[in-house]
Order: structure tokens, then C-alpha cells, then sequence
């Protein structure tokens, strides 16, 4: 993805040195202006206000899995998605200099990040865990604070950047632990690389409705890449579908496809095609 | 369901009047023993050690979604699905007797509740919410320490069993709320009345799998209920699949299309066939 505009601004949840803003600078270059948000939510109307250029927003980790509220956000928002970037995450225990892990009573960090360790975090019962905004943010609070009987779970950057020390490295469950980002901006833009569409759609309440809303695709010819369900909310047990497929709107099979299952849906948006990030 | 035994003892998540507690004596009615958990995974093992004749579980909330974390524990468990069963559940903000609403600066609950009342927690800016690890021990906390400037969400159940005042009603975003209970018990039990049967899989990496997993079904005329997807851990992007479909496990088209779907999956288990429970 080409950037025209000279250090765009970027809008990101956290603090810095969170992982969204190092997914940043991995998918745009260190030419960028980041904008530190405090909710997902903070992100979504920064984009849509213009007062950033561009968001960036994990989607999906592959041990947690989906990061199911930002999801829903994208029910209420109208921007879209033009780029996916994935990292690799490490997790480290980072504690003020001198605390040792003997002397650790309180851990905090991000929910998803308490959750890639629950293996490590298991083994030290001893231990009370504490979920906090984000990840970067505890390191930050626990230098800021003195905090000498507590630790937080971070990447190696933030503990570098606020100069505390790490106590135990590598402490994720399964190393094979990546989370997926979208980068989303106020209009739509298919680039001529992009090669995967996410679309979200609720169905008709008619038989069959999940599988013929598959079967569009199917009989194109068209992968599917991964489907979610989210509750439709005042309509218990009625779901929205998160759907990416393989293929980009500028496509005719695609939009044939989209145009075929907008015969059985009653709600159908289609979130942007972008070039997938691969691993 | 007819429960034979008498005072089955069932195993659930949290201390008592939670809402778990509440669902397990409307299925099971109050001639139970209730055993509380301090954790999901610690009902599976009662359960499962033969300490507890049945457990309850939380699996989806109609306004939230699935909880994630029962679904995930399902693949390290041998338990079965016996019974499912649904609560309406109304939130209430909740405190000492004579705290005031403009008193309260911190509101404690488990983070689906606080989910539920995000609407009406961000029309108050200044109080701090904390996630706790269930509802009704967030009232008995705030009444243990008698704290006067914090309040907790709960059921009214709670309020009255442990003396403590209701500062505002039904604070939930949508009153169409409803959480969906299984029950389970360690050996596979199919009642004639059961309509629903739960199923995961991972499948082959061949084209079009999901379609065709969910093929074996509409060909037999079998109605899908929900699919939910969970990352494999270790193998980034690629997912089990948690199906609910109308049936039960005696039915032959139902035996014949769970051998039809093991042609292309690469793990396969039956939860188990039970009665539905409506809303």
C-alpha cells in the first residue's frame, strides 16, 4: 500500500509502544504520526471525524481468537477496511529494576494478554492477575507508581522504552501467537493488489438461510476464509455474520456473489477489500 | 428432564445467588445441592472427577455473545450436554443501604454484566468500572468491606439475600436479555424428547470445506442453529467449529450425515443431543 501524504496520521488504542502502534509502523513505515486512543471505540471515531487519516485495529489473535467488540463496532461505523497487517507477539513479565519474581504478588495487563499466558500465569497461583486497559499502559503505571511487588505483561519495546527491566521472557502459552490488524480509513479504497473482502450480513429467517448464504460463493468458485457469529442484540439467538472471502469487489464473480446473497439477506454490508497480511 | 437421584449435587461458577445458581434451580428445582466454583474450568473438573453429579454453564448471552471460554473447554473435557436451559437476566445496580447514586465512584461486576449496562455506564463518565469474577460476589464484596463509595450489578436475587439496596433497576442496555445454560454431566445421557444436538470440528485443508461441512446437513434437511468459530491453537488461522443443529444423535439421517462430515474433517466430537430450551 502506497501512502501519498507525508507522515499520515494514524490512530491507535493504547498507549505507545502498545502492539498497535509498533503493527503501525510495521505496516506504514516510521513516516507516520500515531495518535494514542483510549478505547476501540476512540479509534473508529477519529477515523471518521478526519481527525486521523487512518486507524489501525487488532481483529483476531490466533490463541484468543476474535477481538469480538471491535466486531461490533464495525456495525455502527461507516468506515471501511483498506489494509490487514499481522504481528508476532511476544509476551514478557516486566517488572521496575531490581524486583525479583519471588518478590511479585500482582499482575496486570491487557485481558488478551493475561489470556496468552494463562499456562504461565497458572503455574504461580500465588500470584492475583488484574486486567488493565492495555498492555504497554501497566508497564508504565508500575514504573510511574513504584509498584516493586507488582509486574505487567508487555513487549520487549515497552520495556525498553520505559527503561524497566525484563524478568521472564517469552512467557506466552504457544509461541505461535499472532494477532491480525485492519487498517481502516473513512472511504473505501480497493487497491488493485487486494485479494480478500470482508463482508458482515444477517440473514432472512428463512430454511437453509446459513448454507444458501454460503452456497453464493461455493458456486463461484469463490474461498471462503473464515465466518464468525455475533449475536444480533434485541433479537435473542438471531446473529449477525462476519464473512472474508477470497477476492476483491472489483471482481464480477465477487460482486455477482454479493448480489446473489443479498436475495437472502436482510441486512449486508461489505467492510472493504484489502491485500491479506498473510502469517 | 426427571432426575432420579435424590439432591443431585450440580456444580457452578461463582458464590451463591449467581445467576448460574438461579438457572440451576430453575431446571433442576430447589431439591439440588449447589456446589460453587470458583472457576469455569473448576465445574468441568467437578464434574468430570465425579464430585458433582451435574454442572451448569453459562454458553451465550443474547446480547454479548458466546462465552468463549466454556466453548474452548470443551475440547480438553470428556463431559457431555444433557440439558440446556435460558434465564432472563435483568441487571441491577446495587449498594450499601443508604449509599446514594451520586456517592458511587466505582462499580464492581463480572465483565458481562458490565457489558451489558455499557449504555448506561457511559452516561456516567466519572465512575470507574472493575471487573470482578461474578455478580453476586461483587454485592457480598462491597458489603464485606462496607464500602460506601462503590456499587455492584447483580440480580435482584442478590440485593435481597445479601440485605442490600437496589439504587437503580433494570440498568441493562436491552431488556431482551437472555443467557442460555448447558448442563452437563459425565456420562452421555440422550432423553427422548431431545431436539438439538452440539457438535465441534476442525477440518481438512481442502477447497471448500466449510461448505461442505455444512452440505452433510442441508442435504438431509437438517436445520442449522448456529455455528460458532474458535481459533486452533498453534495453528494460526485455522479453527474449530461449534455447530448446534435440530436433532438428535438416535435419528439416522442425524447418524448419517455426522459420517458424512467426518469424510472431511479432521476432528470430530459429539457434544450431545438434549432438549432445547426456547428463549
Amino acid at each position: 500500500m502506497t501512502i501519498s501524504k507525508n507522515q499520515p496520521a494514524v490512530a491507535f488504542q493504547g498507549t505507545h509502544y502498545a502492539f498497535s502502534e509498533i503493527a503501525a509502523r510495521q505496516f506504514f513505515g516510521s513516516e507516520i504520526q500515531t495518535v494514542p486512543c483510549r478505547s476501540f471505540a476512540d479509534v473508529f471515531s477519529s477515523v471518521q471525524n478526519g481527525d486521523s487519516d487512518f486507524g489501525i485495529l487488532p481483529v483476531e489473535n490466533s490463541l484468543t481468537g476474535s477481538i469480538y467488540q471491535n466486531l461490533d463496532l464495525f456495525l455502527e461505523s461507516t468506515v471501511s477496511i483498506t489494509g490487514e497487517t499481522s504481528i508476532r507477539v511476544e509476551q514478557h513479565l516486566i517488572a521496575n529494576p531490581g524486583v525479583k519474581i519471588a518478590d511479585i504478588k500482582i499482575v496486570y495487563s491487557h485481558p488478551q494478554a493475561l489470556e496468552q499466558c494463562r499456562n504461565f500465569l497458572a503455574s504461580m497461583p500465588h500470584i492475583e492477575t488484574i486486567a488493565s486497559y492495555d498492555t504497554a499502559g501497566s508497564v508504565k503505571d508500575i514504573r510511574d507508581k513504584q509498584m516493586l511487588h507488582a509486574a505487567a505483561i508487555a513487549s520487549r519495546q515497552a520495556a525498553k522504552d520505559y527503561n524497566m527491566q525484563i524478568i521472564r521472557e517469552e512467557i506466552e502459552d504457544i509461541p505461535e501467537n499472532y494477532t491480525r490488524f485492519y487498517i481502516i480509513s473513512k472511504a473505501a479504497q480497493t487497491f488493485n493488489n487486494a485479494d480478500k473482502t470482508s463482508i458482515v450480513f444477517s440473514m432472512k429467517n428463512i430454511p437453509g438461510a446459513l448454507f444458501k448464504s454460503l452456497s453464493v460463493f461455493a458456486l463461484r468458485d469463490i474461498d471462503l476464509l473464515k465466518i464468525e457469529s455475533r449475536p444480533l442484540r434485541g433479537k435473542p439467538w438471531e446473529y449477525f455474520f462476519y464473512l472474508d472471502f477470497a477476492g476483491n469487489m472489483q471482481e464480477e464473480r465477487c460482486r455477482n456473489a454479493i448480489r446473489h446473497l443479498e436475495e437472502i439477506t436482510s441486512f449486508l454490508k461489505v467492510l472493504g477489500s484489502y491485500k491479506s497480511a498473510g502469517e
